[in-house]
């Protein structure tokens, strides 16, 4: 059996570790092997590129160099982590893919199309299953993070990235509506559970799981 | 008056430092200022990723990864140093550029057509007023290089890939002979200069310097 690629997407504060768990709960109980990673980082080397990519000092960086660190990273991750998994039938959970690299570089820094042509290389082509777009309004986002902790510097930026990050997430959405599921990220955490849940069995009907 | 922006190329070995402070004389002598710099590097950012790239722990790095490292210091590079240096009217001589990264990854790694595709991003398009090819056998090469030093990651690759990287300059070279001059390496490093300049004179009087 070919396993799941699952990806969870959305702003800071969207509450995506919490449903993380949850999705975590779902195939565990069905005693399927669940592999629960993350972007940008996942293996020792996209570590050391995420070190790069969030340090403060490194303020200076082109857009286009940001970019192309996070490709980086995601091959590495793809080809290290994520379809090893998928291989060997597991479920693979991994909070942010090539949407966050669509919304916040193609959209938020405006780089447009040379975004999807890079990580199209980077993923050799590799598409999740179903992603679940965590939809928070930008303010009440950063709202919720900032109570959470100090912001690093992508969180620093002004707020027009971040509504120019949201109208990415929202297109990306309407484009693919099979894929990703937009879920009301100001419901209760229950209602968002049992709402993924919902998407979760119907997706495993359709692969016969 | 627009700089000009000259890469020299060429396995270890073939003697390109030498003539890169030959280049830096002859434009030094015409009162020019001279940028020296080099690939993978020449920004705080592209050697941290640089130290990445040359670190034998690492030796479990995908092709693909590799790739975009390389293109993501290079987009730094060209913003932050060389696009700057041109700009206002200085000769930016540089030890690798995109031609490297076709040879050792598009023909060395087999990775074909994307080098050419991500570069172009990572580059803005940015190409070379001239180029300069030392071209030296393989196997003379790494003899020499061994000689100097410890081998680095990159080094310690079996001698097909070596192989594979010499047709891809060669292929290069052949494609684009008015930017690319193939010097011989074997010759002493006199005549190597006197080509050198002759290609140089050529250049000058064609930009009016």
């Amino acid at each position: 059996m070919k396993g799941l690629f699952i990806t969870l997407e959305g702003g800071d504060g969207a509450g995506k570790s919490t449903q993380i768990r949850n999705i975590e709960r779902f195939f565990t109980e069905k005693g399927l092997s669940v592999v629960h990673t993350r972007e940008p980082g996942g293996t020792p080397i996209s570590e050391k590129l995420r070190g790069i990519l969030l340090d403060n000092d490194n303020s200076e960086m082109d857009p286009v160099t940001e970019m192309m660190i996070y490709a980086a990273s995601r091959a590495q991750h793809v080809k290290e982590v994520i379809m090893p998994a998928v291989q060997r039938g597991e479920v693979v959970i991994c909070d942010r893919f090539v949407d966050s690299s669509v919304a916040y570089q193609a959209y938020g820094r405006e780089l447009g199309d040379m975004v999807r042509d890079v990580n199209r290389y980077a993923t050799g082509g590799l598409t999740p299953d179903i992603t679940f777009w965590l939809d928070i309004d930008p303010a009440a986002g950063r709202a919720r993070a900032a109570k959470a902790g100090a912001l690093d510097r992508l969180e620093v930026e002004k707020m027009d990235f971040h509504y120019r990050v949201y109208e990415g997430y929202r297109r990306i959405a309407e484009s693919e509506p099979d894929r990703v599921k937009r879920i009301d990220a100001s419901d209760t955490v229950e209602s968002i559970r049992d709402h993924i849940y919902e998407c979760l069995e119907e997706l495993c009907r359709s692969k016969g799981i």
